[in-house]
């Protein structure tokens, strides 16, 4: 089955908020074999917004739009919507009674703006937002369906699952299996790695197609199948994705797609070890994304984000002498730092990062994306340079990267 | 000048990658009086792309391609474009010496299957891409330009700001003048907001129009102008806008568009003063946003991420009969914690968050969503408890933004 997405707000297309509500819909349709086909970001205008339903049903037998639907006057996709399915506007009662509800939840007294969100075409069916105010309509033309959800990315999520992919399973069926296999492979350029891996590229029978997935410090490899039958395509995709593993070999950080931080928390998970970040020039963000993983607090004791020296030396025991004779940004004292976490955070491996993320402060002899990374596991203590190129955004997340990457590999030789 | 985008990728459509490209491009050609009139975002397929660039055309006379010209396979938008514009593929040396002299840069040795993307169509005109090896191709057809950019996005930023935009601003002369103005509000809903000033709202002329966008804790106006006479849009929009701020008053965090935690950061400088951070639930996201903006180590000494109790007593000396009767979540214990932090780190100020961001850890008591915020200044120590709604992320991003929000508003009451 095949979805096309048009996502409507001014706010997207002046570029002050990023669509992530089309991804989340593709990630959430794709274990059940359907795609996104298309996506089309437009105005809050009724004829740009009509323009794209028309476009979209070319493609697609579902539409599914995302925003517009707020309570103030840039929102015009419900008249836009009434026009092209036709009925009268009317005030929905279970819609005005959900709101109400909604708003007595969060504390809120009703206003009369909010109240207007219950006024629905007569040609629409309605689903229940239950976790934010706006209604969810849903749209019949010939045998073509289009659902109008929320802008806010939450309330889209939330109701992608408990409501509106169950009604749009139930109401298709589909007669196509789609399967996709990824491995995520260090130490290679995304086109070193296609040159390695060519041959087998080649040997793929039609109904498997490979593409790449370049990351800071990483390549993504996702193998997408697409067969009726689904013995076939799953026998196959597996035999392949094994056959391209083991290629990889020592390459090879995963043979499924995850999130590297969730799997360095379950690495370390599986050896009964803790975990604590001294960042320098990461400032924070290494704790941060591995906190954004539910249930880290079993290894992630703490961190501490040692932007001054004198944090460095007073909390982490970093000597005045090493940051006097090496500087800040140098091995010695990522090594003194990770020894201090693990001491003052009391636990089995740390991470450290000094660097200098820019776009000032640095030298010729450390110019700018210059980040010195350290790990320390019960086994020993790692420490490398990196020259990292680009924006002070992106260096902060390639060093995040490559420091979780390497504390990885060096807790998956400590044996279980 | 419309704009129109079309982002190139089956990573895009499946959800794997978050366009982010189309956004940077809006907001670099905003300056200029450019708008992006659409995005579409389309699969590495010759039928999708060619359909979309026929689209793009009707509503637009520049068209920006994103994406598709890596050197592996799944990359077919270069021949899509040949076939489209016409000519022939051919290398162009200049290219093939510019992608030299990248792999150079990095260390990197040049394959075969790199060195073809200097083949580029002979009915394109190459402006060279100095950050990456995907030449970027501008084509022409009756008056209208169709550039083709790479999907990395770093590539991208980098390359309108030195070549594609000014190149554009010297083919196409602009008619018609955009203004924009921005006022941040704190302690409305949306809808209360748009009740409260909607007889401004009204009044406001027909080249004068008000959006809403909603962040976390925050709603951002924006007043969009259009005129052709750029005197009368400019002292028509500040005047407007003058009155919107004066309108709202304190519920005014700022009266033009920044990122509050840049907005903290100018404050606290403006002061000559230093903060440090305390963060258990939001997991070094506040120190991890506060330090992505550039030069902010003048401020920011440094903060600590207190995940288990033991860090919350050992470094920053809370106490063990504090979490005992009160728990780790509450308002004692984040008082205690911005003392600690301001003592440990040495600094002036300081933010604290301890809360249950879950999905696991919650109780009758303190549901999901609990979180106590304390911020300490010279003058005094606030705390409160909050409860925000949604997933993990969302209450890690509520707090972080609540938690600036109210050091902003407190260190402001201090005067320079």
């Amino acid at each position: 089955m095949n979805i096309s997405i048009i996502a409507i707000g001014t706010e997207l297309l002046i570029g002050q908020v990023i669509d992530t509500n089309s991804g989340d819909i593709a990630r959430k349709f794709a274990p059940h074999g359907w795609r996104v086909n298309d996506v089309q970001v437009v105005d809050d205008d009724a004829y740009q917004i009509t323009r794209a339903i028309e476009r979209a049903f070319e493609s697609s037998d579902v539409v599914i739009t995302t925003g517009g639907l707020g309570p103030t006057k840039d929102d015009i996709t419900k008249s836009t919507l009434r026009d092209y399915f036709g009925g009268e506007m009317q005030e929905d009662p279970s819609v005005l009674e959900n709101i109400k509800r909604v708003f007595e939840k969060r504390g809120l007294t009703l206003n009369a703006l909010t109240a207007q969100q219950a006024v629905v075409p007569t040609s629409c069916k309605v689903i229940q937002n239950t976790v934010g105010t706006a209604p969810i309509m849903w749209f019949e033309k010939d045998s073509k369906v289009l659902v109008s959800m929320p802008g806010v990315p939450f309330e889209t999520r939330e109701m992608l699952d408990s409501a509106v992919i169950p009604a749009l399973l139930d109401r298709f069926k589909s007669d196509v299996n789609i399967e996709h296999r990824c491995v995520l492979v260090t130490g290679y350029t995304e086109s070193l790695l296609a040159m390695t891996i060519a041959k087998w590229e080649d040997a793929l029978p039609s109904f498997l197609h490979l593409a790449y997935l370049p990351k800071p410090g990483l390549v993504r490899l996702r193998i997408d199948g697409v067969h009726h039958d689904k013995d076939i395509l799953i026998n196959e995709i597996d035999r392949q994705h094994k056959q391209l593993c083991d290629m990889l070999g020592d390459h090879v950080l995963c043979d499924r797609d995850t999130l590297i931080e969730a799997l360095l928390i379950d690495e370390l998970r599986a050896r009964g070890m803790s975990l604590s970040t001294a960042e320098s020039c990461t400032g924070g963000n290494i704790a941060h994304v591995l906190t954004e993983i539910p249930g880290c607090s079993d290894i992630f004791n703490g961190g501490l984000v040692a932007y001054s020296n004198q944090v460095k030396e007073n909390i982490l025991g970093v000597s005045a002498a090493t940051l006097e004779r090496h500087g800040a940004v140098s091995e010695e004292v990522v090594k003194e730092m990770v020894t201090g976490a693990c001491k003052a955070l009391n636990t089995d491996c740390a991470v450290a990062t000094s660097g200098i993320a820019g776009p000032g402060g640095g030298t010729a002899e450390k110019p700018v994306g210059t980040v010195c990374i350290g790990v320390k596991t019960p086994d020993t203590i790692f420490t490398n340079t990196y020259h990292f190129p680009g924006t002070r955004q992106r260096v902060i997340e390639r060093a995040t990267m490559t420091a979780i990457v390497k504390a990885i590999e060096l807790i998956r030789n400590i044996s279980i």
